[in-house]
């Protein structure tokens, strides 16, 4: 730091331009009981640090005393070559007569001296600058009265050669690890392993060592004059704004128009200076539960580093009114006064020296979800904060704590995970492992609790995965199958936990050596991705009323309409309970798995004829008919968005050679044929290949089955006077001219329907496309010429824009994410530079074409707060997600509208 | 028809708005000898069809005299009810009589009767109008009138009872079904097979028979008066207009602003009226050579059909001077009249009728390439036209007929084709069959000419694909990997003959229940898609001078650049010759498969570390600077753009058991590795997964040995004086963040190796980008911040756009062009509805950031005219395509810049 070298020369500097400084101005501004010159409005000359010691000051918290140094004066510094700005060091000495005065202690005093530390602190918290000094003012002098005034010497003399280390480390630039051997050699003299194994007289002997370290490393002596001392931490506080980490990361942020950073000298308090003095943390409410109660722990006679080391056990902090109850008194009423002003659940470090209180930091507290929203109500109950303000105090994803299961913390705490894999779908799930799909619904039916463990799934997985208690994967992100589907269903799902090894064929998972077969138990936690062996204990989400109370201010607050994504009665009843206002995707291939159906479903896709597919579709209609009426029953009064077959045939069509047995044997085919017909099928692309849309150019009869299948629920609702509404949606469009006719189609048998049935009413099917390729958001104007409604399938669209596929992203995005060239997995969060522009697109062009067109969003991202609100912000009429997202969507677009009124 | 029967209470129509013609209006335009009131300027007014003839009659041809009715009367017809305007039906008398007079034939005569055809013609060409009704003015007088005329009873009453047929058909509406059981039963009756075979006695019975059954169908007699006949004749025709298949036509193609369709009436003329009559087509330069002689061919005594119908052989139009010298001497002179006129080859249909010449029609002739180009150049020194209008003359895809060899036309008629699939490379090959790539190589190597028989290719058939004389799959469209890599070598190739039955184990090719093996031979028409058992003669390219004066023509007007798309020296300098100005992509994959190096890149894929990876790439380091070294060398001072490695790391490890073994073995690797390697690097959808830049983000010493191969090359060139101008092109960018990492890396690597190889000279190599997945288009403006070029890679773009997947875009696709959802394969030619704006968006985007950004395209439809025009309009700097397809690129740029220059 050769800076500080420079420190004798630096007032005689001849750099007077008008951004410098002159004596006249105020460099340095003080804060303390008598005075306090700052505000947290000062920010930008005070630094962030600096401001909000001063607002903690200046509403009479009992705060160290101190001064900052401007952001000004460190510009000045570096403005003109690295020289002190002219007056600055008197300023500070004035600063220090401030201190000795509040303190009544004296720098550098052999009795009672006055410590100081010196950080950093620009307008914006910036990593890759200097780090903190502790103990400044200390020296061969001021140690002793250390020592005396805490009749603690050797705490006395562990706190100056941390000063001599710091000092020689950070201001200095001496390597850290002359120092260590320093220590190890008086360690070994005294044959201690552990630092604090080390006797007072080896502490001593320490420092001499410390000395000699950096008088052989600067040339110097360490400097006694403690001005001196705190010169040169001023200097180079001031150099490390241009460090090269400090410029890189700036550079990187965009960070501009900053002068540079302030300096934070504030008196050093101890709370191990004796039985009256101590130390803690505390929450003004309990971060856990919510409870509007004061919550805390504190130690006697310590430093707060003793509190977070853990080796004493510390006291709750309501047992200081036994210790000091005027002190606890005073801390109460802080307390109150830390909520009144910074409206928001604080959390507050404290030290008390010989019976004085000292706060020495507050910050917003963290909480769990259940604790968020019950201080959000409870707070606008107090009147300290508005809905609005309440609505956005929650973060949205939090609420997934609230709704499901998870393992009891104490539990986790005693146990070791084996595995790690990604927190694809939250809750706590236990069971033996199960290796295929079937043998999952075979144990579950018997009443087991299974885990299905798979490499990966894949539709025909399905059933096992909806009977299981969870899914493990050992492949697939938080966007394959397995994730998606386990989402869907709120079913706790870990994926692409690399470390099993799956044998499927002889049933066993081998993790880290162990081996676990079908009689082995398992519990995974779906919110942290851990794995661990055995059963572990589990608690019931504690659903309290307030979730409801914001749940309802929500409704009021936002705009966007919230549908959820849900393909059976079950979900589309639970998704309501949670307030879905309608089914935004209601996929319809999930329902051809069932084993009534598979078999029809696969003959027709064998079928060599119109008529052959025909006779199988007959076949399944009554099955679909009868989903419609289920789902429109569960949905009555509301919405329900049904998508056309969507997925490539061969999805379908059974892999294995025992199933293709098995169906050769139901229909009476040539097992060759079979063989014959799957290979044909078989896409080099499946996602960008004969599926969506393409299927019904291709094969007509398959979507008049279903829109039959969906009219003639329709009607028998409608005779049952309940309130069905669908609404056709096609997949995959990627131009006019197919919705265009697969829209003619689609009415034709609308209306052959309702003449077959003799039904004259008007049933108003809105038909509509899925807005997933980006050829269709480009030509949006022209798609909507023949579309009622837009949904943006955002996977896809997300997969074909950036020309990832979900399910192979995973060998690659680990280092897109580590290397910072994603800010976050796209398929997780809508990608607002690249994908955002298509949908913005879409919506504009829509709209210019028809201004009432439906807009709506049913890929994965319509449960993600960031892309809510930015559905939110391009004007979408709703998002639909998954059930168990239903109620984060409500509040994350709750959020969305207020911060657009705020904006 | 029902419009017809109310043609009698036309006249006393109110319907009198001011866009119906009054009486004195013309609404019938003549044509003929002594007058012609239309012109080609009128088709608005006169269709296409009646302006075209009146242009015709006015250059002074003898076109059979006749008027049309203005599409002004149509409108007004439609526009009242379907009543006739008032005062047609006296114009359309006055025509009468203005034919009777030109042509001294009177209408129902009963010696030399006037007989008329009757065309509709609108403005524009307009499928689904009525069809034309030919010899109206025949009844049973006239009948007789003509047989003495042509002295050929059987021809006159076949002529009525043909015209009884059309009327009853097309006016009346009655079933042609009818006519046609009434024809069978006079067949029977003389025991004729052929409809020739009814002697003359059985035609006039027929007329009997089709006049009941017209009076059967409709209630009444047909019409008697030749005038009735016309007026119910031109009805139809108004009516016509709206007949559901011309609306949706109008609809469909966005036709609006016509006012309805002319009506033609035209005098007949007899080829067959004697030994002076007769009949012919000729072209006014030869139209398969493009000399210019005039070419064609007639019949004496004949009717146009006659020609058409090949039963006699006609005569050269030259041996017509020895039959009516005079007649010949008139058409020798209409010959360069028609030239002048219409400045270009003409193909005109003629008769002469007792010894007067008419002119039935004229057109633009139909022509080989061949012939193209030298009448181009001819007519532009004759002074007929100028360059520009020579340049637009020869369409730019029949230059592929010049440049390879193809199969004798002679033969080919003599030949029936087994099978067909598509066109996917030009040429015409001919060899016995290879099944895998392994023994294409080794029988070629031994001298063999090989067709490769492959379900599909990849890219480890590369080698046998070079060798082979052509290639021939049974799936797969046209950019298939087969197609692509063909059409890149201009290799013979017929893809997706999905008839072709290949059993590669077996080593069979079963078609259409033939095998086919290992000695049988094929002929493959790589520019039909047929395929011809055995052996096949083929002619050699007659490549005349003139190519190369129009390519100097081309060149001196196109603006676009033309770079071609080539990895090794052989295709560099082919394309060089053909006048490539440089490589707009050099793959660097097709290197790696080359027996010496795809050991060392699949041990470099298995490699568990950086430095094993590390070592097998130094291995590969020296090859790839000696293939760079070959392409700048045969491409000096010339650009290069090298794409860095693009496809996913499993397209270079063996599938099968036995390669695998190999590489086991040579390596001294482990087989179960292997093959878990192979499993683990699958993905569901390669094109969306590991590959591209996203190879080198996660094996970044991959990048750095390929820019050392570059670089190292470039200096060994620069040092042996060799301009070496290589490029560096990054594939496969999504985001700002990965071009920016990557070129930071390829500039440090540039400089490393310059310190290494002690070179301080500047090397200039800009580093660019792909722009060919949606996000980068759409962020192009970030993108450009990093590049110095982007080449639009429009296949892929074209993929992720669309959704299509190349590979498996066979099972749809045509569907989807039988219906008319899209005009044409998007990979063939760039769809500009939404491809399109995804370019033009990147190059404002990147221009707005970067202003010299070059700009360039290097996809398939680099080589398609009509994409080069797209390219042309958005203002890229060139276009590269594959060596074959330069001199139509060089053409097509050129009429892009004459198109632009015109619009």
């Amino acid at each position: 730091m050769s800076g500080t070298q420079q420190s004798s020369v630096a007032t005689s500097s001849g750099c007077n331009d008008s951004t410098t400084p002159g004596h006249a101005d105020q460099m340095v501004y003080l804060f303390g009981r008598s005075r306090t010159d700052g505000s947290a409005a000062l920010k930008h000359l005070l630094g962030g640090k600096g401001a909000n010691l001063a607002e903690m000051t200046s509403i009479g918290l009992p705060v160290p005393t101190g001064f900052t140094i401007t952001t000004e004066a460190c510009h000045a510094y570096i403005t003109c070559n690295n020289t002190m700005p002219a007056g600055l060091m008197d300023q500070v000495r004035e600063g220090i007569d401030f201190l000795q005065q509040e303190t009544s202690k004296r720098f550098g005093d052999d009795s009672n001296p006055l410590l100081v530390s010196v950080r950093s602190g620009a307008a914006v918290s910036m990593p890759g600058m200097m780090d903190t000094i502790l103990n400044l003012g200390l020296n061969d002098i001021s140690v002793k009265g250390l020592a005396n005034a805490t009749g603690n010497p050797r705490f006395a003399y562990d706190a100056y050669r941390r000063l001599i280390n710091m000092f020689g480390d950070v201001v200095m630039g001496v390597d850290h690890s002359h120092f260590e051997a320093a220590f190890d050699e008086v360690k070994q003299k005294y044959e201690a392993v552990m630092d604090t194994e080390v006797p007072e007289k080896g502490i001593i002997e320490l420092c001499d060592a410390y000395k000699a370290v950096y008088k052989a490393a600067t040339g110097d002596s360490f400097p006694q004059d403690p001005y001196a001392q705190l010169e040169a931490a001023i200097e180079a506080v001031f150099s490390s704004w241009n460090k090269h980490t400090a410029i890189t990361f700036r550079q990187k942020e965009g960070i501009t128009g900053l002068l540079g950073t302030g300096v934070n000298v504030q008196t050093m308090v101890f709370g191990n200076m004796g039985d009256d003095s101590g130390t803690g943390v505390a929450f003004t409410r309990n971060p856990s539960t919510g409870e509007n109660d004061f919550f805390g722990e504190f130690l006697v006679n310590a430093q707060g580093e003793d509190v977070v080391a853990g080796i004493r056990t510390p006291l709750p902090v309501s047992d200081m009114s036994k210790w000091q109850p005027e002190l606890y008194q005073q801390l109460l009423e802080i307390r109150s006064k830390l909520e009144v002003h910074y409206k928001d659940m604080q959390d507050l470090e404290f030290t008390t020296e010989r019976g004085t209180l000292y706060i020495l930091q507050t910050r917003n507290g963290k909480r769990t979800g259940a604790a968020a929203v019950r201080m959000a109500c409870e707070m606008v109950s107090e009147g300290l904060i508005t809905q609005d303000e309440a609505l956005c105090r929650v973060p949205a994803n939090d609420l997934t704590q609230l709704l499901l299961p998870s393992f009891d913390l104490e539990a986790k705490k005693k146990a070791d995970p084996i595995a790690k894999g990604l927190p694809a779908s939250p809750g706590a799930a236990v069971g033996r492992l199960a290796f295929t799909a079937e043998e999952t619904v075979q144990r579950t039916t018997a009443g087991e609790s299974v885990i299905l463990v798979r490499k990966e799934t894949s539709p025909e997985d399905v059933a096992g995965m909806h009977s299981a208690a969870g899914i493990l994967t050992s492949t697939g992100g938080m966007t394959s199958h397995a994730a998606v589907v386990a989402r869907g269903w709120g079913k706790c799902c870990v994926a692409g936990a690399s470390d099993v090894q799956i044998d499927a064929k002889n049933q066993t998972a081998t993790i880290k050596g162990q081996v676990f077969g079908p009689n082995d138990t398992l519990s995974i936690d779906g919110n942290t991705g851990e794995v661990y062996p055995g059963e572990l204990a589990r608690v019931s989400p504690s659903l309290s009323g307030d979730l409801e109370t914001l749940m309802a201010w929500a409704d009021e607050t936002r705009s966007l309409g919230i549908r959820t994504n849900a393909d059976n009665p079950e979900d589309a009843s639970r998704a309501r309970g949670f307030g879905a206002e309608g089914i935004g995707l209601c996929r319809t291939e999930h329902m051809f798995f069932d084993k009534d159906r598979i078999g029809w479903i696969r003959k027709m896709i064998m079928a060599e004829s119109v008529e052959q597919r025909e006779e199988c579709l007959s076949k399944l209609l009554p099955f679909q008919r009868e989903d419609f009426v289920g789902i429109f029953t569960a949905m009555a009064g509301l919405p329900v968005t049904i998508r056309l077959l969507d997925p490539p045939l061969h999805e379908f069509l059974p892999q294995d050679d025992k199933a293709q047995n098995e169906l050769a044997e139901q229909f009476g085919l040539d097992v060759a044929f079979i063989k014959r017909r799957v290979a044909d099928l078989h896409e080099a692309n499946p996602m960008l290949g004969h599926r969506g849309c393409r299927l019904a150019v291709t094969y007509p009869e398959v979507l008049v089955m279903q829109v039959t299948a969906i009219v003639e629920a329709a009607i028998e609702c409608r005779r049952n006077n309940i309130v069905a509404m669908p609404e056709i949606m096609v997949p995959l469009i990627g131009t006019a001219a197919e919705l265009s006719k697969l829209r003619a189609l689609i009415e034709k048998t609308i209306n052959e329907v309702k003449q077959t049935q003799q039904f004259d009413d008007v049933l108003g099917i809105p038909i509509g496309t899925m807005i997933e390729i980006p050829r269709a958001a480009i030509t949006a104007d022209e798609v909507a010429r023949h579309a009622d409604f837009f949904s943006f399938g955002t996977n896809d669209l997300t997969q074909m824009t950036f020309g990832f596929s979900r399910d192979d992203i995973n060998s690659f995005l680990p280092d897109y994410l580590d290397h910072e060239l994603l800010p976050c997995d796209p398929f997780q969060t809508l990608d607002r530079v690249g994908v955002g522009p298509l949908v913005k697109m879409a919506c504009e062009k829509g709209r210019e074409v028809k201004d009432k067109i439906k807009l709506g969003i049913c890929g994965e991202h319509g449960g993600d707060p960031n892309s809510v609100e930015f559905c939110h912000e391009v004007g979408l009429d709703y998002v639909s997600c998954s059930p168990f997202r239903v109620p984060i969507a409500r509040l994350a677009a709750a959020q969305a509208a207020v911060n657009a009124k705020n904006a």
